[in-house]
């Protein structure tokens, strides 16, 4: 037995805890940088945020930007609103996206990169305090130390990490859900459900990460079909939940092949970052089947489902899938072959293999199609 | 779905950790202050802490004093050597009782409190970094943020709390355990037993508790009664891990009428800490069972077993029961019912029915005894 865990952030769950137990926001600083997106500001989380800090007597400063995918250009813009306002700490509202340009704003405005070296890795461990508030229950960074941005310098999205990136609250109340649309609620729900499965098809894996999955799948899984329609407050507080579990696994274990192909269907396409984590997961876990990782049997036992069944689950949340050219496969393969997360899968598939993971997932039209 | 979550411990474990990832130590100070007790430093962790502070260039001051169930003077022992000496961390090597020492000591010379007001409460949130290097499976407290001192002024033991005794560091190496004494072995692994049932048992247990718990017996149950013969090291590794995720447990959960009860037979009667828990655990499960507690049922199915089944696996580790007068029950009952960790019990049990767990589980002497 071989492992590391940690997980500073200390995670607050329950309906209104923003308000109600907001008083623990004090000790963050004395002026918020809030960030977040114009539709995740609309969800109530932003007036509870507010009336928190207000409450505290603390400065708030608002930052609603932030735009799927953050780029760098847009955690520039919100260093600068940061140092111009003399903000202190950092509130993130939303889902991955000003959650990750939060980390980024976070960590950048104490330590200077020029835009070719924000990529390089190698961060300090220092960033400004911040609280995150999730208002989807999909992407789990708000407990991984990982930003994901839009990295047009390889034309992809690449994650920056340090330890201080871990946010050091995280407050989940479900209630900022009750309005999301029904794509974003699917999509979301296939990007956390794609994080425990990661998790665990991992080569970093541990005891912990593991535990963390199969909890995580346990509770998703048989509401992943249900995020398709209408859902109750308990199933989104238990979506909201199992999304923080498998956010918990990959800050262990990292993501995986999957996540490594995705970023160009999204950087390339524009396909939703969850969406393009289902397309894929199939027949990466056909893939994985093949080749007898012991780890799907697990994966699959936490679901309570077979192979074909969570494919099915899959076909029918994600309905049409978008088809590339043999053009594009053969670029996407090539170029997530080199990329550092494929490396870490517990199967690492082959150039080819990846070639026909974006044939079968993203099939050609069809002359009758 | 209402809970917090905070476990802020970075956990390192594998063959020799120590000295492979002591590099880990030096951002906690320049001087440490090594607190254990005289067999602790002999099962080779001391060398190897030793050996990686040196390699970190850390200067080393050596408190070996450390008993079980540390009282306030020896606390005070090591406030003062750690002063004198000019150490600015500590580090904790063995069983609870150097650890929870190490606590009070990293706590108590930042803030000054008179005997009277130790046991008071309201700590600040300040103490020395620490690591902690447990060498037996039972404590936990390398993952807690818990100090259990022997508290003679209410004739009992009573933890002091805040979230800056979670130590910075926990290195879990089974290696230490190997020559452990078969009566440690077996009592330690009942108190890490008990603290995994006690946290799903408890009021305050989180959704995140129970899965830890439920973890921690999955592995550990099957292994409780090998404590009694030679492990393996996969065993002791195993043991290591489970009694880590019962500290984690109890970290979010606290413990409690089983805790609340057994401190009287460890402070009127010299019952090691495990051993009381066991001693009292079995009749506290029937009560459980009457009173229709739900988590109990879900204890057993952690565990794979019946309430029959636990309760023989116990009585063949405890033997021989220790015997109590019928006033002594008396007398104990009454102060246990005044503890706080009883008022923590999903069944909270009355004074009488504390009364009747005493009597089954330390029963007087028959005449023919």
């Amino acid at each position: 037995m071989h492992f590391n865990y940690y997980m500073p952030t200390q995670v607050i769950c329950g309906r209104d805890c923003v308000v109600g137990e907001g008083a623990r926001l004090k000790a963050l600083g004395t002026h918020a940088l809030i960030v977040t997106g114009k539709s995740s500001a609309k969800n109530g989380a932003l007036d509870d945020v507010l009336t928190a800090l207000g409450q505290n007597g603390q400065r708030a400063t608002v930052f609603d930007r932030v735009t799927p995918n953050p780029t760098v250009a847009c955690v520039r813009e919100g260093v600068a609103l940061l140092v111009s306002a003399g903000a202190d700490f950092v509130v993130a509202i939303g889902g991955g996206s000003p959650m990750d340009a939060a980390k980024a704003i976070a960590t950048l405005c104490l330590q200077e990169r020029s835009d070719e070296e924000i990529f390089a890795g190698g961060y300090e461990g220092t960033a400004l305090p911040m609280a995150h508030v999730p208002t989807t229950a999909g992407t789990g960074s708000e407990v991984t130390p990982y930003a994901i941005l839009t990295n047009d310098f390889k034309q992809t999205k690449t994650s920056i990490t340090s330890p201080a990136m871990f946010p050091r609250l995280a407050f989940l109340d479900g209630v900022y859900m009750k309005d999301l649309p029904t794509m974003s609620a699917v999509n979301t729900a296939i990007d956390a459900f794609s994080h425990a499965v990661e998790g665990m098809l991992s080569r970093n894996a541990t005891p912990m990460s593991d535990m963390l999955a199969k909890e995580s799948l346990r509770i998703l899984y048989p509401l992943l079909k249900k995020t398709a329609g209408k859902t109750t407050d308990d199933e989104r507080d238990a979506l909201l939940y199992a999304s923080m579990l498998a956010g918990m696994t990959i800050a262990q274990s990292g993501t995986t092949a999957v996540h490594g192909m995705g970023y160009c269907l999204t950087y390339f396409h524009g396909v939703d970052h969850g969406r393009a984590n289902g397309l894929l997961l199939g027949e990466t876990l056909r893939l994985c089947r093949e080749k007898k990782v012991a780890a799907l049997e697990e994966v699959l036992s936490a679901c309570g489902d077979t192979l074909e069944g969570v494919n099915a689950t899959l076909d029918a949340l994600l309905g049409r899938r978008e088809s590339l050219t043999a053009a594009q496969i053969g670029a996407y393969a090539h170029a997530s072959a080199q990329n550092k997360n494929i490396k870490k899968s517990a199967y690492e598939p082959t150039e080819a293999e990846i070639e026909r993971i974006f044939r079968v997932s993203c099939p050609a039209e069809t002359p009758e199609g």
